[in-house]
């Protein structure tokens, strides 16, 4: 009865729950379900689940479910394995096909084109007639869940182009392919980033695209589904680094798992925040006459933190979406340009708020004033220049939003903020 | 030659290039294709450019570039356009069909199903034999570029199911479309938030999904390439949020379009910091015998910040992927014991640090150890309740992370720290 209920319902949603199961009902449901369910059930469950299931099922039982999967989704699969079990699992797979394909696919990084690509996709030779085409395309479409594309190769297997099914259904049955494909197909390399292959994919629209390797050849096919995916992964990831929050957590991840993501992160602002009570002590003698600097250091910190947070965010999302062209020198005079007009328009509001405070004098105020402007000023160069050089390192730039500039710009603005005011005040 | 050269460049790629040319360029390239092509050009193009563009092109040149595109992106473009020639730009498009279902699709709210959805799709009757379908599906898939799935309706338009193509081929032309269509479909309605109508087609790796009216009427289609738009403006948005910036603004835009993004939230900040000056006011006796702490000040407004950040951003992810579930009370316990966690690693180090320097006893180190434990505790909590308020009462909760936690946890992170310190020195 369970299962005729469960028979209707799609397996994400089964997927979804048993996530929330423990794991003997979950186990129990597994094996529960018929293995053509079973298997894509196992795609879509969080890592963590997935994991502990796989611990109760043998080797055979994984290989039959590897068996009904796409070698994308099987390869992915086996790759979370440990390793031991890894080639019990390959030898028990009965196609020895698909045993081979996922053995390629477990080659390439899992962020890389050809970690994505499957091998399963229609092709045809160009010097197949029509009628030889229908009847090979017949056999492999039936391992392929939806055709988008006819890819056209030649005797080496190389990418030649693509066909059009109507083309293919409108001519001679004794045409040869290479009178009639159409030679002008997008098509990613083998080793390409996957970030890149999400940007051509939704850039140009598709829903598909052949992968090839260095010789040419054509060796698998990315769908838009994964891409989905792999952009949803990617802003996830960003978004968390921009928060001090490393390892992919999710909410519903155990007290462990999110320690080790946060508390790192954390000590580094624990260290910044350190950093600056020296540079206080150093400035100790401004307690005599001008203690109201200490009550400004929050404020300062805060404006270095959110003017560079900003910054940063801006040249990070930039950087991602190739937008950022155009001279270093016009850059920075922008970001100059643009911390003025900010920190004039904050600059006069503090003026404003030190007419009601009675301690505080107009040249106090100008001060303080003067210093942050200074302090948003370098905070806007560090937060635009950090993820740059970044970048051209080959670094993710991500990284560099968050914690790392607010802690940075903690210490550079709190350090300037009362040497500026030295100067200007002297004491 | 300039056009024969442009003639094998794809849109998307020639909307790059026109961003990047000024205005009087940009016009002329774009009167110089044919309208084919500019007509997609125009929809990738950035908004500020196109605005631009189609004030120097006639209601007429616009109504004739509209007449090429599909319905969604006519809409989308017509939507843009100032109020006034409007009316005049839809009265110019030749065919009266179309221009009725852009003005439909105008009625619908930009982020919404209605908002995403295109007219174009391939429906058959329920009570036409194959034959039939087959004639009429010639006909309407002329206007549909990719025709994804055969969407099958009632004498009412009522969405009834789907057709495979398979079947429609295999199956005698006498056959009634009620007796093969299969009756299981995804769908949604015309209201659904975008996110949602993403949500789903993402779970189910859906290429296309039909959308119906309050009664169950066919009203139009969403692809996957529009979904993909989505999800990544969802998530830019997002992260601009949390990076304390609003409007979707771009590293390219002009320093008033960035000001205006950024400054509201640096007042806030601003704001936030002058509170915090008040606060030590009130605390200013402690200068005398432990001066020490105003030094404290930034890493407990950094803790206080960082804390709430990753706490906000995990929840507002948790919330986007609908994984917070459980009672309030287990996620208080979790986080509080999380808290406890870090900040007594952090508390460990702020006592090692305590002994490295000469005017801090350890009376002193303990205060702020425990103090700051204190304060990471409230800043978790405030993290992680306010996104959770604001999407109960139906608010977007990513506007809680950013600047509006760093800021009140600040303040609350400020006073609580000079409160505790307070009852536990005695000043
Ligand atoms: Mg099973
Ligand atoms: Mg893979
Ligand atoms: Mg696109
Ligand atoms: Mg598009
Ligand atoms: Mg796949
Ligand atoms: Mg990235
Ligand atoms: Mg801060
Ligand atoms: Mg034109
Ligand atoms: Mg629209
Ligand atoms: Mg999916
Ligand atoms: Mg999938
Ligand atoms: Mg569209
Ligand atoms: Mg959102």
């Amino acid at each position: 009865a369970l299962l005729d209920l469960l028979g209707e319902v799609h397996y994400a949603d089964i997927a979804e729950i048993v996530d929330e199961l423990d794991l003997p009902e979950a186990t129990y449901l597994i094996k529960l379900l018929d293995s053509d369910k079973t298997s894509d059930v196992l795609t879509e469950l969080d890592e963590d689940v997935r994991e502990r299931i796989l611990k109760n099922l043998s080797n055979e039982e994984i290989a039959g479910e590897l068996l009904e999967l796409d070698t994308d989704d099987a390869a992915d699969i086996i790759a979370e394995l440990p390793e031991e079990r890894v080639q019990e699992v390959i030898s028990n797979i009965e196609d020895k096909e698909h045993a081979k394909d996922i053995v390629e696919l477990l080659r390439y990084d899992e962020n890389s084109a050809g970690g994505l690509m499957a091998k399963e996709l229609v092709k045809v030779n160009e010097n197949w007639n029509v009628l030889t085409c229908v009847k090979e395309m017949r056999a492999q479409a039936e391992n392929v869940t939806r055709v988008h594309s006819i890819y056209v190769v030649d005797d080496d297997d190389k990418l030649k182009g693509r066909l059009s099914l109507k083309d293919l259904l409108t001519t001679s049955t004794k045409t040869q392919v290479s009178e009639v494909y159409i030679p002008k197909v997008d098509y990613v390399n083998v080793h390409d980033k996957a970030e890149d292959v999400a940007k051509v994919m939704s850039k140009y629209d598709l829903e598909a695209i052949p992968v090839i390797d260095e010789m040419g050849r054509l060796v698998g096919r990315i769908t838009i589904d994964d891409i989905v995916d792999v952009i949803k992964e990617e802003a996830e990831k960003d978004y968390q680094l921009a928060a001090g929050i490393t390892q992919e957590v999710e909410a519903d991840d155990n007290i462990w798992q999110l320690t080790r993501a946060r508390l790192p992160w954390l000590v580094l602002g624990l260290l910044g925040g350190l950093g600056s009570v020296f540079i206080m002590e150093g400035f100790e003698e401004a307690l005599n006459e001008y203690k109201e600097l200490f009550f400004f250091t929050p404020l300062i910190a805060a404006m270095a933190g959110n003017v560079g947070v900003q910054s940063s965010a801006i040249i990070v999302q930039g950087l991602a979406n190739d937008v950022v062209k155009g001279s270093l020198l016009n850059r920075l005079l922008k970001e100059v340009g643009l911390s003025l007009i900010n920190g004039s328009a904050l600059a006069i509001l503090v003026i404003i708020f030190g007419f009601f405070i009675d301690d505080i004098g107009l040249r106090f105020s100008l001060t303080i004033a003067v210093s942050m402007m200074s302090v948003i000023i370098v905070a806007a160069l560090i937060g635009t220049f950090v993820p740059i050089i970044l970048d051209k390192r080959g670094i993710d730039p991500a990284i560099a939003t968050g914690p790392f500039i607010t802690t940075s710009n903690d210490i550079f603005g709190i350090f300037l903020f009362f040497y500026l005011a030295k100067l200007i005040l002297g004491f």
